[in-house]
C-alpha cells in the first residue's frame, strides 16, 4: 500500500513513522507533477515545501491550531495532507479546488491569500484575539523569502517584536521569491549562514550529506556558507534586533530537524522565527534546473517539461517595444517589482540593465521610486500585474498624480485572468485609476497597438496608465499608428447602436459583429480617461442607443464614467453598461467566467438587440 | 542688526559663523512661534529641526545638491532659509504659503510630501537618474523615527542597502512620532544609544552640557543612555545589516558637531544613514512639556499656550462612543496607526488598554491585523484619516473585502480638511471605497448620529466603512436612533426638487431649504453603498427631479452611482450631481474651498433652482 493511500484526513499524517513520512515526500512529489502538468498550477513551491507541511501537520493540531499560507500558492501539500487528494483533477478548474486558500473550500484553511506579505498581520490579528479571549493553541505565519521583505511584512514584524506576541514565523528561504530575490534584507538572509547555531547546526548537516535524497540541498547550503564568509564573517541578528527569537537555519527537507525544531517553537512564548532552506521544484528535474519556470505553469508533458509556446503575448510584446524603444531613447527605465518573467522584461534586463530596476515584492515603494526618477527628464516605466498595483495606490494618488509627473505603468493581467481566481483577476483598475486627478488611461484594442501607446506615452508629460490583458488576441486588426489625447477611434460606423469598448472587448465586438451581421457602429476607446467628449456630443446629436463593454468592474470603470459625461451632455437615448457586476469572480477558464458574468458573445448581442428595439 | 535681517536667500546662511548661527536658532524659535501661533500650523517638529536646517543649508548647495523632507510638516525652517520668510503671514492661507513643501512655491522644493515614508524611495529614485546622467550632486532624505519605521521606507532601505545607490539619509529621531513611538525598530534606535560611535561621542556632549543651550537635550540623551543600559548591553547594527553606513547618533541641537558629521557624510561613496537625536518642541516651553499638542496647532495665545476648546468633534464624539460601547461590549477592539490624539482614542487606550493596538505609522499593517482579528468573534474598529487609509487599500480588498470579514473602519477627516491642503484633504474615500465588492458604507449626518451607526456596525457582520468629516456640526439634528441596512432617511418632505445629501452636507442642505425658504425634499443618504434602491425606484415614479450632494469627488461617489442605479432604473428625470471635480484640492478654510468648488450654499441653491425650471 502507498503511504498516500493512507492520507485521508488531516490526523493520519501523525499515525506515519519517519520512514513512512519520506515515503510520502516522495509520493506527494510524483503527485504533485503528475496532476499538475495535467491542469496546471504552481509546481516549484509546492515541490519545495513538502517535508515542511508534513512536519507542520504532524507537529501541530490544525484541529485547534491555526496556519496561514502567505501567498497561498504553496498550499497544495497542505490540501493534500487535509483531506482534498481526491480533488486535485479539478485544481484551479471552474467550481474546481482553489489554487489558493479558500475558506469556503476546508475548515483547515483559515485564512485567505493570494497576494505577498500578508500572513503576518493577519497572524498577529488571530494571535490577540486568542489571547484576549485566554485561548491557547498555537498560530503559525509560513512565508518565503521573497515576501518577508515586502513593507508589510517588516510593518507586522515591527509591530510583533515589541508587542512580543506569542506566534510562531517560519520563514522558507529558497533563496528565490517568483524570480530573483532583491534586497539589502534577502543578502542579509544569505549571510545569517554564518550565524553560531547554523555553525552548530554544520555537523547535523554534514551527516545529512550521507543521505542521499538530502545531498543536494545540504550542499546548497554549505556553498552558502562559503559564499557568506566572502561577504562577511560576522554574523548579524536582524531578527533579533527586532525582538524575535530567531532559530536557524535548519534544513527544510529534513523531517526530524524540522519537528524537532517545531516542538521546540510551540513553547516559546513570544514571538519565534523559525529560517528553513528549502529548494524550490526539489525532486523534479526541470523544476530544480529552472525554478523560475516552474513557478505557475499552464498543462505540459511531464516526461519532456514545460516548452515556450512562442506564442505572442500582451507581455512578450510589452518586453519587445520596450527594450525596441530604449534602444533609440536613453531616457526609458524599467521597473518591476519581482515580476521580470512575468512582464516580459527578460531581454530589457539583459540589455540594458542599467536602465532596469528589480525592486523585489515592493509595489510602494516601486511607485514612489519611479515618481523620484521622473523628477528628472527620464521616463520610468513600471510594468506590473493589475492586481498588484493595488499596492501602491495611494503612492499613485500622492507621489505621481498629485505632483502629476511623468510615470508610465504598463498594467499587466488586466481583465480577467481565469484560474488564479478572485485575488488575481484584474477588474479594479479602471475603477480605482480613473478616480484619480491627472490620470491619463489608455488601452490598445490588439497586441500591436500596444507598442504605439507605449511610444506616444513615453512623449507626453503627466502620469500615464496603459492597460491590457492576459494572454494573446482573438483576432487581428489594424492597429493605430498614431494617437492623439483624449481621441476615440471608429473601427466600423453603422445605423442602429453604438457600441464603445476598450481593449480586448473591441476585437469581441467586432467579432459580434460579423458573427450576428449586426448594423452597429463600434468605437475602440482608446482613451478612458480623458473620454472624447467631442464624439461623445456628436452621439448625443445622432440619439443613438449606447452600449458600453469593458473587462473591468462596472462600478467606477468607463461605461460609469461615460454615463456621467452624457448625464452632463444631457443624453436623451438609452445606455446600457456591460462589464463585472459588483462582486469578486472566481476561478475558471476566462470563457467560462465570461458566460457566467454574460459577457460572453451570445449574451452581448442580445443586449445590443434590446437597445435595437 | 537680528540674524534673521540677514537670511534673505539660500546663500546667506553661509555667510554666518557659529554664534551667529546660534543666535540666528534662537531667533528662529521666536519667529516660529509667534507666527503658528497666529496662524496655526505644525509647531514642535520645526521647533526641533533648526540647528539641523540651518546647518543642512549651510553644508550642502541647493542650487545643485537636492533634499527630501519626509512628510514635510517640518519643513518651515527651511522655507524660512530659502527666501520664503516674508510669506509667512500667509501660512496655510488660502493661496498662501503651504504648510508643506510645493514645487510651484519654490525651485528649492524638489518633492512634494505631505504623507508619511515616500522620501527614501523618491530620494532613491532621484540618485539613480542622477547616476545615469552621469551627474555629481548630493540627494538627501530627512525622516522622523516614526515614519522610518512604516513598511515603504523599510522597503525602500532594503532596495538601498543592496543597490548601494549614493544618498544620505538623516534620521531625525525625537523618540516620536505624531503621539508616540512603537515597534521593534523604535526599541531598537533607543538601544542604539549604546553604539560605539556614540560612546565615543559622550565626551563632546558632556562639554554640551556647559552650554546652557543645549543642556536639556545633553541629559536627555544621557538618561538614555542609561534605559539603554537596562535594556541591553550589545548594541546592535540594524542598518549596517541592511547595508548603509551607519553614523550617530548625534546632537541634532549642536551645528558644530551635525556640520562635521555631514561634510564627512558627502564624502562617503554609497548609502549613508545619519543618525540624529532632537527634542520635539525645543525652546518653547509648552511645546516641550507637550509636544504631540504642539504637533499641529490652532491659532493661540503664545503666552497661555494651546487651550483644550472642549469643543465636540467628530473624533472626540468617536472616541467617546466607542468607549461607552466597549464598557459593555467586551468583543469591540480598537486599532490606530500613530493617531491616538487626532482620532480621539485616548480614553480608550487609558480605560481599555488591552483591547487598544497603536501600530505606529503601519496603515497596511493595521487593515490586515484587524482583518485577523475579525475571523475570531471580535470586532476591530481602525480609525483613521481618510487619506491615509488609501495606504491599504489592497489590504482592504484582498484581506477584508473578498474574505467578506466584519473590520469597522472609522474614516475621520473625511471631505475637505482645510489648511493642511491637497495631501490631506478626504474627497477620494467614497470613491475608492464604492469600487470594493462586500463594501458597506455609511455616515451619520450629525455628531449625535454616529453612536447610532457605530453600535449598529458592531452588531454586523460584513466590512463597514463610517465615514465622518473634521471639525464638528454647523447646525443641531434629531439623530437616528436606529438604522436598517440599505434604508435611507427623509428629513423634509416638498414638492420639487429632491435633494440626496450624505453626512454633514445633509446639514448643509437644511440651512439651504430653510435660507432660501425652498420646497424641496431631503434625503440623508445613510448609506453611501449600497443604495436605497426602494426610494429610487419611487422617486423615479414621481418623475422628480433630482440633486445629489456630497463632499467627495464627483467621479465614483455617492451622485455616480445614484446616476447608475437610476440607470438601470429607466429614470427619465433629470440628476445634477454635485461634488469635487476631478482636480486635487489646494489649501484654504473650508469655506473659500466650498466657494472656490461652487459648494457654498448660494451655488448649491442656484443649482437647485435650475431644476426646478
Amino acid at each position: 500500500m502507498k503511504q498516500l493511500d493512507k492520507i485521508n484526513n488531516i490526523d493520519d499524517i501523525k499515525k506515519l513513522n519517519l520512514s513512512e513520512k519520506k515515503e510520502l515526500s516522495t509520493e506527494i512529489r510524483e503527485f504533485l507533477v503528475d496532476k499538475v502538468s495535467k491542469n496546471g498550477g504552481h509546481l516549484a513551491s509546492n515541490l519545495g515545501i513538502v517535508e515542511l507541511t508534513i512536519s507542520l501537520c504532524d507537529v501541530f493540531d490544525f484541529n485547534q491550531d491555526k496556519i496561514i499560507f502567505d501567498v497561498g500558492h504553496q498550499s497544495y501539500v497542505y490540501k493534500i495532507l487535509t483531506g482534498r487528494k481526491n480533488m486535485f483533477d479539478t485544481l484551479r478548474k471552474y467550481k474546481g479546488l482553489r489554487g489558493f486558500p479558500y475558506k469556503k473550500e476546508s475548515p483547515y484553511d483559515f485564512f485567505e491569500t493570494g497576494h505577498s506579505s500578508t500572513s503576518i498581520s493577519a497572524a498577529i490579528g488571530m494571535a490577540r484575539a486568542r489571547d484576549l479571549q485566554k485561548k491557547d493553541y498555537n498560530i503559525i505565519a509560513l512565508i518565503g523569502d521573497g515576501a518577508i521583505s515586502n513593507g508589510m511584512s517588516l510593518e507586522a514584524i515591527n509591530d510583533l517584536g515589541f508587542n512580543k506576541t506569542k506566534l510562531i514565523i517560519i520563514l522558507n528561504d529558497n533563496g528565490m521569491s517568483i524570480s530573483s530575490n532583491v534586497g539589502g534584507l534577502s543578502s542579509y538572509l544569505s549571510r545569517l549562514s554564518l550565524n553560531e547555531k547554523y555553525i552548530k547546526l554544520k555537523n547535523k548537516i554534514k551527516y545529512c550529506l550521507d543521505d542521499t535524497k538530502l545531498g543536494n540541498i545540504s550542499i546548497n547550503l554549505l556553498t552558502r556558507i562559503k559564499d557568506g564568509i566572502r561577504k562577511t564573517l560576522v554574523p548579524s541578528k536582524y531578527f533579533e534586533d527586532m525582538g524575535l527569537t530567531y532559530i536557524g537555519p535548519i534544513d527544510g527537507h529534513n523531517i526530524k530537524e524540522i519537528e524537532k525544531v517545531l516542538r521546540r517553537a510551540k513553547k516559546i512564548d513570544g514571538p519565534v522565527i523559525i529560517h528553513t532552506v528549502t529548494k524550490k521544484g526539489k525532486g523534479y528535474k526541470f523544476a530544480e534546473e529552472t525554478p523560475e519556470k516552474y513557478h505557475g505553469v499552464s498543462p505540459f508533458d511531464k516526461e519532456i517539461g514545460v516548452l515556450s509556446t512562442g506564442k505572442e503575448t500582451y507581455s512578450s510584446a510589452f518586453g519587445k517595444a520596450l527594450t525596441n524603444i530604449a534602444a533609440h531613447n536613453k531616457k526609458v527605465i524599467a521597473i518591476t517589482a519581482a515580476m521580470q518573467e512575468g512582464v516580459g522584461l527578460e531581454k530589457f534586463a539583459k540589455k540594458y540593465p542599467e536602465r532596469y530596476f528589480d525592486v523585489g515584492i515592493s509595489e510602494e515603494h516601486a511607485v514612489t521610486l519611479a515618481a523620484g526618477i521622473s523628477t528628472t527628464n527620464l521616463r520610468p516605466v513600471f510594468a506590473v500585474y493589475s492586481t498588484f498595483l493595488q499596492r501602491g495606490f495611494d503612492q499613485i494618488v500622492h507621489d505621481v498624480c498629485m505632483q502629476n509627473s511623468p510615470v508610465i505603468f504598463a498594467i499587466d493581467r488586466a481583465g480577467l485572468v481565469g484560474s488564479d481566481g478572485e485575488t488575481h483577476q484584474g477588474i479594479l483598475d479602471l475603477s480605482y485609476l480613473s478616480i484619480i486627478p491627472n490620470m491619463t488611461i489608455i488601452s490598445p484594442k490588439c497586441i500591436a497597438e500596444l507598442e504605439t501607446l507605449l511610444k506616444w506615452s513615453i512623449k507626453q508629460n503627466f502620469p500615464i496608465a496603459i492597460r491590457y490583458p492576459r494572454g494573446g488576441d482573438y483576432i487581428e486588426m489594424k492597429p493605430l499608428k498614431d494617437i492623439t489625447l483624449g481621441k476615440w477611434e471608429y473601427i466600423t460606423k453603422g445605423h442602429k447602436v453604438t457600441v464603445i469598448a476598450t481593449g480586448k472587448m473591441v476585437q469581441k465586438a467586432c467579432q459580434i459583429k460579423s458573427e450576428y451581421d449586426l448594423d452597429i457602429s463600434i468605437i475602440n476607446a482608446t482613451f478612458i480617461k480623458p473620454l472624447d467628449i467631442d464624439t461623445l456630443k456628436k452621439l448625443v446629436k445622432k440619439k443613438e442607443n449606447i452600449l458600453t463593454l469593458e473587462d473591468n468592474l462596472i462600478n467606477g470603470g468607463l461605461g460609469h464614467n461615460i454615463l456621467l459625461a452624457l448625464n452632463n451632455l444631457n443624453y436623451k437615448g438609452k445606455i446600457k453598461i456591460l462589464g463585472f457586476n459588483d462582486k469578486f469572480i472566481e476561478q475558471g477558464s476566462i470563457e467560462e467566467l465570461y458566460k457566467q458574468e454574460h459577457l460572453d458573445n451570445k449574451s452581448i448581442k442580445e443586449e445590443i438587440e434590446k437597445l435595437l428595439k
